[in-house]
């Protein structure tokens, strides 16, 4: 089968011909991918930003968002069909710890996360992974734009959620860039809390994106990432959280200034350094998080989302062959919401 | 009255003659000192940490952690008398913006600090503050080494219960600092989660009052501020969660360090600078959280716990007189536990 | 001036001329009452249903849902100004209880209750309460339909509140009964939730109006207050939540028999009696829970979601003189949403 | 093997000969029984009681509260093997549902109870149970007095764990029943929570033992359940919480009386009725709770406190054989703790 693949850093991908994945335990299922998300993270799997943390064995697949068919499970799968259509929660888990016990599914330390780790991902016609990763979706849903869900999609409404506990009428939220995380944010936010949201982005096409999706206010982020005009939409306040999906350059500096005493700064984004005086910690008693993917539960939550129309999707297609060249257009800042991968 | 006051930014206090407080509102109480507490931030205030933050005008009295008898009240005051012995809340609030509303006193925007902000504190024979500050003390129990309670107290105590919710039986938390605050922090995780408590300080004189005050492990932080040694506790995995109350120097990075996967990193002591990657961050999942101060109730529920024996004070009288000279121990390191001023 | 007092139990209201209330403590306002709700509760008051309870003495002004204009105020009240209107939190409270200073105001020990314990209420041209009482409404903003807010609508916002932890996207909830409480819990459900909502009332206008005001689905209450058309409405398991706005004759028994194993009944409406085996309690892990009006924040927080319009009443007026009119239809059924007084 | 079975209601049980189990999947395990606690579920069951909520096919073998010695496994189990010693929670469930994805394992609806629901439990030499429902014991401990953490340990603990959220210093919880499950609870309470401990039982040995085991106080229940002694107690206020674990004749009506406003009933044990007009559920807003077992963290943590020494277990073993001897002194109140029984 056709597999794009990672050889070497910062060089393009290649597309091989390998081996197609068969079931080897009895909870494995092998997917017949219709769409795989084209993720920044992938940019820096590339770039070799996770090589200290990971150490994946190259070469091998990437693609961690994907969609498809059941084509063949194990004896011990007995409620999924093969024929049925999944998304697929992007991490494999041991479901024994502590951690997939209480649903935090990202926190099993003996889990492997196809597509980032050396495990072969969705870049491919197939892929093997758990039956515990899938969620079927009803017959006559369109699974190739939900690739993105898998994800982003769980990422951002990870994020959301674990601020969600300190918002009510009257709160402010700002999200930091409108990309393919970002717009999804926005939407979460709208779906399942009472907040306003202020959208910040340096594009002006990707902050009219997100009016669209429900942002109460935006702002063009100049030359100060747009801290003036968000503390002028606050009464030099500030917003209750931050969520930011940027995290590089001077973002995690500035979104700290448009925070609120008490206030929340999330990260989502990354690839940048943090910094702050223990003073202001304690004098502003703020709390800063990372948001790592999302549960099982939530990608399930996020479905019912998408499914009642409350969380839409702005997605290109590729084929899969063309995986070099939606991963430039990603790099350039030209998708507007997330490109996504279709063999043929 | 006796009041010793700060004139002039690193130069030592004075002892000044000044006028007594007068009951000015209708909840108002003015309070003869009994005990004032000797804290970190007065050698702050003294240094001029707190000066671009807050900006008080000079002279004024420090002192910001105090207990006394009531000697006049406002004639709104009907739930405490003339003669009570009370501990009191070291700020003043509304009463009616919602953070007074619900319970998050420290937040409330139109606050005063007394002994912080130019407002005059307890270093002195005679204090006005508000009666909403008072925590009426049953006579027969001796206030004066209660003083820490009220500010070094409460904001070990907050520390303690805000990260409580994520502990469990199993769980192991690292406490970095055995002063005045640590040596209550800990008995406050001990009283208040089932935690496993690991206390560390550079001193074998205060990791030896930490296991008397119900420490589980203690480590003497050397030249790696003890990482290494809190990493081999723990299998390698590190601590669910690490309350500083140091706060300079190497101390953020290493306890950062100390902490595992989905960690918490709660920052009480100040003066130095936090940094970290955006991408550790997300890749471990990490919260850090910043305290300021204790709530009322928070005073209330930890005087509960003083009466009831399940939290202990070190506590070392001085003259009022002496304030400088107790500052000065408390800068050398020299005081176990906490320093207490006594008027005559 | 004009006030509607309660003179003996199960009687009409009387129509008395009586003196102006005038401020007397520091914090005290008078209100030139603009609404005043008519609420099933001032039935209950003159059926008696409240007498053992809180044994008010007679007579006494009715009325505990008011708005209006400050028209005095107490020489400690700095926030608010003599002109400004207001909404009104029913409840007066001490400030320095333990539930007070926790913003749970409803359990105040302390408190007074105009219009329902014997202290007069707003059915009536004056009221004294506490500026602590009072929420500014902007100028330009009619108040007098936002009058059933102040009861109503914190009632049924607090019971929103108290579930909205357990809810995600794929919950549902039932609501019994779409009157004067049960229209608002609707649409705040909807405001601050991801539910799915069911409305159930024996009147078939009013499940119109609850499909106008937001539920996803409706059911017509019959012979089995609804239960079967709930149970085929979500496959025989039940619902996450129900909120019982009824709570009167069959209504508790076959509510339970709506919700799920690990499901929520929760009680507002009052008058009838609950009964249930322990078995099924442990059996099911079933929680029944209480209802208290709302807290001031809540208040604070449903005016929010009032004037972004995601809240919106139904409100028929009648003129003060005309209270026994009012009542008389709201015991009908002949109410469709809620009825407000207006001085003239 | 040697099993000890129901073949009809309301008679004792039969120790039978039958064929010893097999692991058939790949997650199952198959135990050597070495402790099989004896609970007043298991009376239930002989009763009927449960007869018309499971419907269980007689006979099988009962006894859900297992320790005992891993003989065989199945050929996906690669984190425990044969030899490890293991508790066993008594619930085996399907992984794949929300419920088991949340950490909720008694909500899962595809689950077997063994011992309770037909399947066959421990009350045997040999069970068969899945490979997700076992802990492991390190070697050196004695697991025989372990038992009765499996089924009463965890239902109470979990019932503990559901009100500590809404515990402080200052809260007071009563505990009705000093018996299995209650003995453990007050350990539970004093060990996870700063509540002050109220213990309630008709039987002055049991309050001995309460008090031996931490309840801050006792009272033998006379004529009105002990109702006037708790309010004495609490100066007429009545306690936070109420954990009952009788649930049967007139204790739900008296715990009612026992708790304050705001205040909660939470229920473990079970066999009569629960009583309450909804106008006093909404009047001093209260919470009626109840528990069914607990998770397998939850017994995972209990276990830890058992090993920390913080919850020690009261047991007297009796041999297998004597099954219907040792269901007869629990009956007769004569069991101090719990009875296990252990296969020869």
């Amino acid at each position: 089968m056709k597999a794009v693949r990672i050889h070497e850093y910062n060089k393009p991908l290649s597309l091989d011909e390998v081996n197609k994945p068969r079931v080897s335990g009895p909870y494995d299922i092998v997917v017949r991918i219709r769409g795989a998300g084209v993720c920044r993270t992938d940019l820096h799997i590339i770039e070799g930003v996770w090589k200290d943390v990971l150490n994946p064995k190259l070469p091998f697949t990437i693609g961690h968002e994907n969609v498809g068919i059941i084509e063949e499970k194990g004896n011990a799968v007995d409620w999924l069909d093969v024929g049925d259509q999944v998304i697929l929660h992007p991490y494999i888990t041991c479901r024994h710890c502590r951690a997939c016990r209480s649903g935090n599914d990202m926190h099993c330390p003996y889990g492997k996360f196809p597509g980032l780790d050396g495990t072969d991902g969705g870049y491919a016609e197939y892929l093997r992974t758990s039956a515990f990763s899938a969620i079927k979706i009803p017959k006559g849903i369109d699974i190739i734009p939900m690739a993105p869900l898998a994800d982003a999609g769980i990422t951002a409404y990870h994020a959301v959620k674990k601020i969600s506990q300190y918002l009510y009428p009257g709160s402010i939220v700002g999200v930091i860039g409108v990309g393919g995380l970002g717009h999804i944010g926005i939407q979460a936010l709208k779906a399942i809390t009472p907040a306003r949201v202020i959208a910040i982005d340096i594009s002006e096409e990707k902050t009219k994106l997100a009016k669209e999706l429900g942002a109460d206010e935006v702002v063009i982020a100049g030359k100060d990432s747009g801290v003036s005009d968000v503390l002028k939409l606050t009464d030099n306040i500030g917003v209750d959280a931050i969520i930011d999906f940027v995290g590089e350059h001077s973002t995690p500096q500035n979104a700290l200034r448009m925070i609120r005493k008490g206030g929340i700064y999330s990260i989502v984004g990354y690839g940048g350094e943090f910094k702050n005086s223990t003073l202001d910690f304690i004098n502003r008693e703020i709390m800063v998080v990372g948001n790592l993917v999302g549960t099982y539960n939530e990608l399930s939550e996020l479905v019912t989302l998408y499914v009642q129309n409350k969380v839409k999707l702005k997605v290109k297609t590729f084929p899969l062959e063309e995986a070099n060249s939606a991963l430039e257009e990603l790099k350039a800042g030209r998708i507007l919401g997330r490109a996504v991968l279709v063999p043929s």
